[in-house]
Formats: structure tokens, sequence, C-alpha cells
């Protein structure tokens, strides 16, 4: 079960479909264990980047159950987010009778002041039940919802089961400092907080008191790492690590096309058999796909070059060829 | 099956709970009985004052195929808007097997320009099937959404399974009145149009080339003789009437609690057995219910002075005593 | 200068243009009469419906000072909100030099949590000046912005030279109360709340504790009516004149046409010679101008119909033969 | 005057402050020497990061004149969106008046549809005349306006005096290669695109057909080689430039403290004296001021680094001691 230490890299995984729009069940297993071999913590499924609501109930409820039985026991956090409290709580029943660790909630576009998003909370908390731990997910740009500091503290001190702060606002820095120094001073409980936003900022993040990452990145073993370097100290490799990346960070984390980059890349890693989505979906076009293909080669040539110079692999930008992830290899990228 | 040449009062119906929560069977019936003696044309169900995103699946597909049995040959239409195609999909083959006439879609928020528009109504005819009637909903305050005349043609030309535009733009007589312009010039297929926005502008709505109404203020009577008034060329007392009404149906267009004071006159009229809302739910205050019992005395005073000074009842405002209606008794309102 | 103890009428005034788009200056003056003839309490220029961004600073400046001068003793306030403080303050300033009593802000859709709304007016203060009395406009619709009773009381305790809330959220009729209450519980310093949002709601907004309205309706002589019956106790009469004129208010309260049906009955009572608009404008097309002109007959010969049958005149419907408004007169209307 | 063929970096000039809030106009002098020396093509001010709104407009005159001054033969762009037309009309004919080479319009939140899009325009650029080149900004991040390459096409088409198009959609890639794609195939005149969003895909959107950047960048130097080496051909090159400057250039383009960071910067390259932003503002926390410095001195690093691997200097990122730009030294970036 989550709890407020949980730490490390929680992958928001994608859902795996056939290219007629069926969900791939052998590629949900593969993915787990491609997710598996990259070193996450855990898993979080039907995220906003998941196509949770491309599924019907029926669906979500399979694809969870398939995905947290092949996790093990890595920890498998169910996006619940739904237009009321009766879905809301159908899921998060289901998904934790089948073992999930948690689930996560983010607010409607409709709550706006602070007592509205607090008293939201308190009846998403009173639907799914207090013995279910729950994420608190705040990514305004998706949702609307913007959250203070204090009004993050009020719905941390009113619910034991809020295990943790998925934070993506965008910018954020500053929040999650003052969020840091609310639970410094003791005002609020410690959770986890764990962040967003496609890692764009992970390398600051982690120094401002981040726990690690959420997020769907398709090199989750380079977020692994940053976070495991930042954590040992070593800042300046950590940074080495993640501006080789950024530029194709940056490139996925487009919302719209960006779904497609990371379906595009976890295909030529392997990880699953089609890059297909429902609709409605931007496809990856002739062009966007070479621009994919011309960033990863400069970081699978960077990943050589820096060892190649005898730098540090880990600062070297972690290229394709990427070793604790067997199902990724250098070879399979050339499309 | 719904067609183009639909006219009437479509009433959007309450989902009746008991007082725990729980779906109340016997009031969905009592409900039917009571909007079918108020002489409506059909029902329509699920709808956004139909506290549909508060049902789960089960309960949505359930109460549904309740509905429409009990309509027996009154035509039920079954709100699908969904935050995806599978669910809408699943919820429109559902209903229909069950003897459905027709579904009604809204776009969702995230579509904007013209061709974003027409192109998701694309996508959702694929989802739902050619074979389905649909009803094309335009209710930018609700969805953010905003449809040029030109769009809504295009909608509809693209489309033959598009049977009627539920207008509720607003302001939307001007709209209403392009709409039909390129009808009348050949620019676009005619359909039906019947107006929503709690029915507060259906006096010149008719007046601008409305079909009817598709609305759920809680004297469905009235809307049904303010239709059949204006078609009947009697615009004065279409006026007169719709006038006596107007201070209720203001008090009960309110957004939020809107549909306290709907719910709260459907029980007082025998139409629901309570007038439980699932959560979020803004309650009735006491203050409200006064000022509700409030309106509802003027206008049962101004029937009888009406009918005091020898005016034709149909001009003297609809009250609480109105004959088709049979659920309806004067008495029963006090409190 | 305005204070907390400001009650009845304050008219949003229009701002009378040639047809040719410049600034009608004798029709400003001839509309001060006009409002002063209906018995208003004071004005308000420069609201949202004054067009007041179609005016370039100079003209903005322009047109307060001569309104001011004309206002003599009638207070004048002037709403100041800007996309910068710079602006605000050199508007507020000036206006404050010419005889203002006070000026309005409303905040800008950019602030969003209840932090962020306190914060704004306190840098708003800052710039305008401790010394000017200011209006809190609590417009939701129009910016966005949504502001619960604490945020208010916030504002209001934090500073001395908030006079007034205009209260025009909707629905409303809850946070008025909720915000008098504060004041009854003492948790808050009483201020001036007038209402807003067409006047439709004035009838039991003066019953939940407001002072007046603060609108720009185009028969103020009625508002003028029902706020002082309300507070007279004469709750029937109050509605009966309300009910009168709400078809009309309904009317004239749609955004985007709606200025234009107000610009153009104040033009057909004398007040303004052009009822014409600067760009951009929705004109009264020929049809909205055929159903303000059957709305305005209904209102005229219910007016003549109360006074046959003995009622009181005050309940009967203030039509357009007003006594106390010499400007308006009942031939006036035949256009 | 500006036409279709501009292409380059037009600079999104910051507006300098004294501390005490005052407009700086040495620094505004020095401002614009350090931009040419950077080797941009021409200054674009009063844009959403030149703090525009919180200039009055005496000051917004004031501020443009002696810029447009001080710029001589470089070309100047002065953002005149505004909520109304009058101001906009006053404040473009002020700036062409006194020298500038064109003016930029944003359409404001309320228009909607595409019908409603190209209508503003069409007002606008009536507002402003005919014969003022002007900048259709396309930024639906800020507006709020989503407009189809199909939308832009009708507004090119239909106003000759439409120059240029500023690209700021995001994502925005496959929108850039549409719109070019109408152009070449004769459906749309040619005009000049230029991008914006911080020049984050700047790298990109010079391949998708871009003619340069319109952005502000505190390292404009640097936009001004990617902008050169695309053209050139040089695409390794210009990547390799621009991936060193991502960074940092990702932090900078965080809306809200992004300013700061922008303003801190060019004080520390000498182009302005202080860094201060007048109210709103969102200051440097010490935290961020600190992380500024890490990814300055990373990048100056990296520039020392380039030089003694004997890699192309301009491969090796554009650090602080750029040649062309003589008011940027190594050494004064050292706080």
């Amino acid at each position: 079960m989550l709890d407020a230490t949980a730490s490390g890299v929680y992958v928001i995984a994608a859902t795996p479909f056939h290219d007629d729009g069926r969900l791939d069940d052998a590629s949900a297993d593969r993915m787990v264990d491609f997710y598996r071999g990259c070193g996450v913590t855990g898993l979080t499924i039907l995220g906003m980047m998941g196509e949770a609501p491309k599924l019907d109930t029926e669906e979500a409820i399979g694809f969870s159950r398939r995905v947290i039985r092949r996790c093990g026991n890595l920890p498998a956090i169910v996006g619940v987010s739904a237009p009321g409290f009766a879905a809301m709580r159908a899921l998060a029943r289901s998904v934790m009778d089948a073992g999930a660790a948690g689930v996560m909630i983010a607010p409607p576009a409709s709550v706006r002041t602070d007592d509205q998003i607090v008293g939201y909370f308190a009846q998403a908390v009173e639907a799914i039940g207090t013995d279910v731990p729950f994420v608190l997910q705040d990514y305004p740009q998706a949702s609307g919802v913007m959250m203070a500091p204090s009004t993050i503290r009020r719905i941390v001190e009113a619910h034991a089961s809020c295990a943790m702060l998925k934070h993506e606002d965008w910018p954020g820095l500053e929040k999650l400092t003052a969020v840091r120094l609310l639970m410094a001073e003791g005002a609020m409980r410690r959770v986890s907080i764990l962040t967003g936003n496609g890692g764009v900022f992970l390398d600051f993040e982690m120094e401002r008191g981040a726990d690690g990452a959420m997020t769907g990145y398709a090199f989750p073993d380079m977020l692994v790492d940053v976070v495991r370097l930042q954590k040992a100290g070593e800042r300046d490799a950590a940074h080495d690590l993640f501006d080789a990346h950024l530029p194709l960070m940056r490139y996925e984390q487009q919302p719209g096309p960006g779904l497609a980059v990371r379906k595009h890349i976890l295909k030529l890693r392997g990880a699953i058999q089609s890059d297909a989505q429902r609709k409605p979906a931007i496809p990856l076009s002739p062009l966007a796909r070479a621009e994919v293909s011309y960033l990863l080669a400069r970081l699978a040539e960077r990943d050589a070059r820096a060892k190649g110079l005898g730098l540090h692999p880990e600062t070297a930008g972690r290229g394709l060829g990427a070793e604790p992830c067997q199902t990724a290899v250098g070879g399979s990228v050339r499309e």
C-alpha cells in the first residue's frame, strides 16, 4: 500500500492498443516488464497520458487488473479521476480489490475557490473510502484548478489517506519549495512529492525537495538515474545526464503529439508492439517521425562520444543501449 | 426513431434518487407518467440537469432501460456525451438496443476551432454508428465550445443521422434565426430545433423558428401550452402564460441551486418521492425554499385572479391546478 | 465621497456616442439629467456596459470629467479596472481630482487562488492610494474570478477604503446571505452591497440584505421603486412591479445584444440622442427591435390595465409614462 | 517599413525600469545597443514580456519613441494589442508617426469562432489603418484564441498589410508546416513567419519553414547564430548550439518567473542597469537566482570545453564571452 514515504520513479504507463484499437494484453505485460527493467519503483496507470478516458469502464477495470497482476511486488497506482463520484468509487474499489497500491485524483475544472477545492477532496475521500491511499494531483494546465500551498496543506491535513502530492504545476519550483517549507515548519504532515510535467524540470525539482518523478518519458531509466544521482549528491552528473535528454524530453512533452512520440519510442525500444492510439489521436507526421529519429540519433551519438572521451557513462547521456533495461537495444532504433 | 420533423416538448427528465442516494425506480416510473400527463412529446434523460455524471455506467444503463420501457410510445432521447468515444459508444448502443429514439451529444471543451468541432462530431458519429439518430447540443455556457451557424451547417450536412439541434446558446435569438435562414436558403438540410436554457427565452424562440422546447422546467405543462399557443398564432396568450411563469423559471434556471428547485417542485407536484441529489449537490437553503414557496403562491394566486377576471384560462398563468397533468394538484403545494 | 453606508440605485451609465462614433457631450449631459429624474442615488460610469475599453485614455478622462461635473451633488463612481496598475492609478487619480466619489475595481482573469485575489487588491489599493474609496466588483461571469465570502471578507478587512461590494455573482442569493452573515457575526466590517447582473434578481436580493442596485436597466425608475418598496416592507408591491418588468429586463440582460437594447430604449425615452455603439458592437436586428417594441407595448398596456383595475399604480408595472422621469413619455415609444 | 520578406531575429525587448519603478531611459538606449551588438535584425517592444500593460498610455508612447529613435536603421515593431480599438488606434498611429516599422496584434479572449477571429482583425485593420504593416500574433496559451491555418489564411488574404505571422502556438510544428504548405500551394500569399515561445522549438521551427525568431531569450546572439546556421544548412551545428542553451532557455521560458530570469541575465550582461519589474511581478527567489547562476556557469564551462576539444566554436554553445556582442563579457557573470 502506498504511503507517505514513497520515493523514486513511478512511471506513467502507456495503454497499449493493437493497430485496430483493441487493448493489447500481451504488450501490457511486456510493458510492465520493460518498466521494471528500467528500474522504476512503481507504475501509475490510467493517467492523463494513459488514454484513460478512451476506455470504457469494463476495459479500464480489465486493463488495471492485468497490469497490477503483472506488477507483482511493484506498486501500481491507478488514476480514478471521473466526472462523478459514483464512477470514481466504482473504479477505486475495483482496482484496490485487484491489488492496487493507491489511486490518483485530480479535481474537475468546476471547482475554483480554495474552499471548493478542499470540499471536493473531502467528497472524493468519502466516495472512495478513507482506507484507500490517494495521490493528490496538482496539474493546473490540464485541470484548470489552481491550488495554493495552503490549500494543499488543508487537504493533506484533513485526510490521513493522502499519501502523495503529484506536483505538476508549471512553473512549479517555488511552489514545491513552499510546500516543503510548510512540512519543515511542522505546519503540514510530510507526504511524498513526485513530479510530473514530462520531467522537464526534474533536475531542479530533485534539488527543491522532490522525492522522485511520476511521469511517462519514454526513457524512464534516465529518470531513475537522475533521481539516484541527485539523491547521491552527484549534482553535475545528474544535470549532465538530464541535459543530454532535454531536447527529446521537450519534444515528447508537447501536449497532443507528445503521446504519439512516447508510444513511438516505446515501440522502438520494444516495450509495446504497436504505437496505435485510440481516437481522438494526433498521429506522428512523417516530419515529426524524422525529427524524433534525429533526436534519438543525437542521443546515441552523444552516448558514444562520452564513452570515447572517458567520461563517466552515467554523465554521458543514457542513450538507447542502456544496460539496466534489457528490452532496450541500440540497434532496435534504426527504423 | 427520432427524425428531423420532431417538434413539441422533450422534457429534460430528472433522475430520482432515494434520500440515501440510491436510484429510485418507483419514482422513475411515476415521473414518466407525470411528464406524459403534462402533455410532453418526449423525454430526454441523462442530460446535464439529469445528474448523468453522478451515475456509474451500470446505473446509467439500468435507469435508461427503465425509463425507456415506461415511456412506451413516447420517444426517449439519451444524453451520451462522455470523455471518450468508447464509453459514448457503449452507452449509445446499450440504450438504442433498449429502445431509445436517439442520443444527444455535446462537444468537449478541448475542441475549439470550427474544423475541430466538425471533426469531433465525425468521430462521434463513427463511434456510435451512422444508424443512430443524434441531437447536436449547442450549449456554450456549459461546454465552452462556440459553434457558428456555418459550423452547425457543416455537421448537419455531413451526417444524415443528425436529426435535431438542441439550441441553447445564450444569447441565441439571432443565431436561431441565422440557422433557420440557412435552411430556408437551401444551404442546409432542415432539422428539428428545440431550445433549452431553462426555457427563459421560449416565448421569442418559438417566433424565431424553434419547433419546441427541450428543457426541464418543473411545469412542462406550461411549456407545452406555450408551444401550442405560439404554433396556433396566439401570440399574446402565449406571452401572457409565459410571463406569469418567468419569475419562477428565472429562479429555477440558476446553475447550481436550480436543480434543487426543480426537484423540490417536482416533489411538491407528486412527480417524484424525494428531491435528493447525489453529491456534489447544492441543497435548497431554508431561505431559498421560502422564496420558491412565495413564487409558487404568486403563481397560484395569479391563476385564481385570472379566472375571477374572466380572462381566458390559458392566458392567466398555468398554475398548480392544471388539469391535463393529473399528478399536479393545487393543494399539494402547501408545504 | 463614497462610504460604507451607501444605498439606493447607482445606475450603470451608458456612454453616448454620435452616429459617427464620436463622444456625444450633449447626450452625456442629458443622460445625467434623465437618470437624476429617475430618482437614482448616484451614477457609475465606465463600467463594463459603459463601453469603457472602447475609449482611449484621453476620452475616458474627458467623459468622466463632464459627467461628474453635470452630476453635481449626485455621487459618481468610475470604473478603473485596467490591464495594469499604472493605467489604473492614472485614471483613478484623474477622476478623483475631478470630483468622483469613488472608483470600482474588478480583478483580472489571471488571479485564481484566494491569496492571489487578496494580493491583487492589495496592489490595486497601493496603486490608487488608500484615500480613494473603492467598490469591489464581484462578477465571475465576466472576470472569470471566483471569490468566496471569506475572500471578500479578507479584502474588506484589509482595506478601510473598500466602501462597497458590487455583488453580481450568478447565482448569488446564497452568497449575498453568507456575506451579510459574516457582517452580522462581526467577522467583517459592514460595507454597502449593491447588486448588478441587469437587476434580474433584485426582487430577492433586497430581501437577502442588499442596500440597492448598481445596474443599467433602461428603466432605472423601476429599480428605484423596487428598492424603495422593499425597504418600506411592501413586498408584494415590489414583486408586482418587478415581475411586470422582468420580461424586458431578461431581454436586456443578454450579453452582447443587451447593450443595444439598453441604448435603444434610452434613446426612445429621450435620454440620449443616438443609440450608436463603437465597434466591436452587436447591433439590434430588425427582429430584435420589433421584439423590444412588443415588450414595451406590453409594459405600457399593463400599466394602463392596472390603473383601470384600481390597483395601486406602483404595483402595476412602471411603464413608459412614469411621472418622476419627465423625459419618458408613453407616446414616445411608438417608433 | 515591415514587409512580408522579413527574416532573422526580432528580439522581444524588455522594458527597463529603475529600482523605484520609473522608466529607465538610459537603460533603454543601452539595451538597444546591446541587442544591435547581438546581431538582431529588429526589435519588438511592448510585447507580452515587455510589461506593456504596466505602462500608462503616455509612458508607452514615450518609451516607444525613445527606442525607435535609438534603433535608427533597425526596424522596430510595437505591440498594440488593447482592450479596445480606440486605444489600439491611438497607440498605433503614435508609434508609426514616430518611425515604427509596424505593429503587432493579438486577438482578445472573447473571440472564439473562425468568423469571429477573422472579423476581429478586420475591425483592427480598419482601426489602425490599412497603411500600417501588422504582425498577426498567434499565441493561444496567452490569448485563449485558437486559430486554424485556414483562419490565418483568411486574415492574410483579406489584409495586404499583414506582413508577418508571429507563430507561438504550442505545440506548433505541424501548424507551421500546414501554414507554409498553404503558401506553397498558392492558397495563401507568402508572409514572413517568426516564432516565439521563448525559442524552445527554434531548432526545428527553422527546419519547418520559419524565417527566424521573435522572442526575448536573454542570449539573442545565440538565436541569431541558430537562425544563420540553419539557413546555411549547418543542421548539426545549429542543434549543438541550441541544445547547449536549452536548459537555460527552458528555465527562462517559465511564465511568471521567466521575466525575472530574463531581466536578471540582461543585467548581468550589462544590457540594463536594473532588473526591476513593475507590479504585479514575480521576483527571483534566492534559490532561483542560484539555479540561474548554475546554468550560466555550465554554459560558460561548456563553451570553454568545446574550445579545448577543438570543436567548432559555434557548435560549442554560445556562452557568456561571445565576441559579436561587446556588452557581454564572461567575467561579468560572476555575481
